[in-house]
């Protein structure tokens, strides 16, 4: 957060147990962005309650928003439901350099300390909007290629048949992890696509889905 | 667990609470398996506690081990350490046609009802074999050729340059969530690949890693 977003940095709380060698770098970046490093260990007993591993460093800092790149391929979740999958997506896509978020409300809240953890970082690395509906995305990103991740889709996605988009303007659209998308938004775009899976199982789960789509489509788009 | 292995099934237990038709078609099952069911709701406050959702039926059976198919693919997990990742990644393989697991412990507990959960019952279709060391593994399965994922590797795989490898013979050896492989696998075997990532993450999480190598390797190998 501090080295790729300082400006929305706050201050830092440090816990008094924290003692090895990289929070003396810590308080050098802070002092560099002239960030206010504060100790105060009763601070952590709200956020390290309840939590498998115990936490020394909390960054405050003021919620944002970025706009989406009009120019750079995009993920739309509609409908996220669970914190830790939304901030593993989040690594996912930042890890194959796609970099703007479209989610679509209700969800999952994106500033949400167990958002932030499971991304390991990686949300300070990309953009992402909040949408009313997938309506309101398509009203104002209407140049890409909108590609809805269904399980009733004719087109089995595989990396032969997989888009390589004029311009990598592709939009991977996922639905919420129990319910999937809506008919509404396939009948609208008609390009839906389907990850090739055994009869063994329901269906694969939502983080997973999103990697494997975003590495073909990352690949075929020469993204990496 | 029943239709698909009724032999490792020792009783079933159903809550009062639990009442829509599927509960007809459960006991129907269960008379059919000669399997006793039984209703106690006591002895669900064990299983629910601390559960996000309420469990309403619980399947009671023999701990269980089947040796791997010699002639189909493998994938071995060295020292998987979260339950919830082990059964995820026995929900993915199984989604890919891929149903022999190694596990070298230390390592999650494959029977755990959170492993058995997160698997969505996906345990139940695939072969699984416990090692104390990876050549334990290799000493036995030895026909495999063997596909170490690590970080450092050279080679990075992409559905274009993925082997088909003859008889589908493959193993993709995976390492623990936090330490990944040890150096000694990928001296031993060379042909370590990577999945190609930006520079934006340190590393994909292990079940992305997991799907995204099944995925690409099943895909080349025709098993989808």
């Amino acid at each position: 957060m501090i080295s790729t977003k300082p400006e929305i940095v706050r201050e830092v709380y440090v816990h008094s147990s924290y003692n090895d060698k990289s929070r003396i770098e810590l308080e050098s970046i802070c002092m560099k962005n002239n960030i206010a490093l504060r100790h105060n260990d009763k601070i952590f007993a709200r956020i390290n309650h309840n939590q498998k591993e115990n936490c020394y460093v909390l960054g405050v800092f003021d919620k944002y928003s970025y706009p989406l790149d009009n120019t750079k391929p995009h993920v739309v979740l509609v409908n996220p439901g669970d914190m830790g999958n939304l901030g593993t997506i989040i690594r996912i896509i930042a890890g194959f350099n796609v970099c703007n978020l479209a989610v679509i409300t209700p969800c999952a809240d994106i500033f949400n300390p167990k958002t932030i953890r499971a991304s390991m970082g990686a949300l300070f690395h990309i953009n992402f909007q909040k949408f009313n509906s997938f309506k309101e995305y398509t009203d104002i990103y209407y140049k890409h290629e909108i590609f809805p991740f269904m399980l009733n889709a004719d087109i089995i996605l595989t990396p032969d048949n997989c888009p390589a988009v004029k311009d990598g303007l592709f939009a991977l659209i996922f639905g919420n992890e129990s319910t999937g998308l809506d008919e509404s938004i396939y009948s609208k775009t008609g390009a839906a696509v389907k990850i090739p899976q055994s009869t063994l199982i329901d269906s694969l789960n939502l983080s997973v889905a999103v990697g494997i789509g975003v590495y073909t489509f990352a690949l075929k788009n020469n993204l990496l």
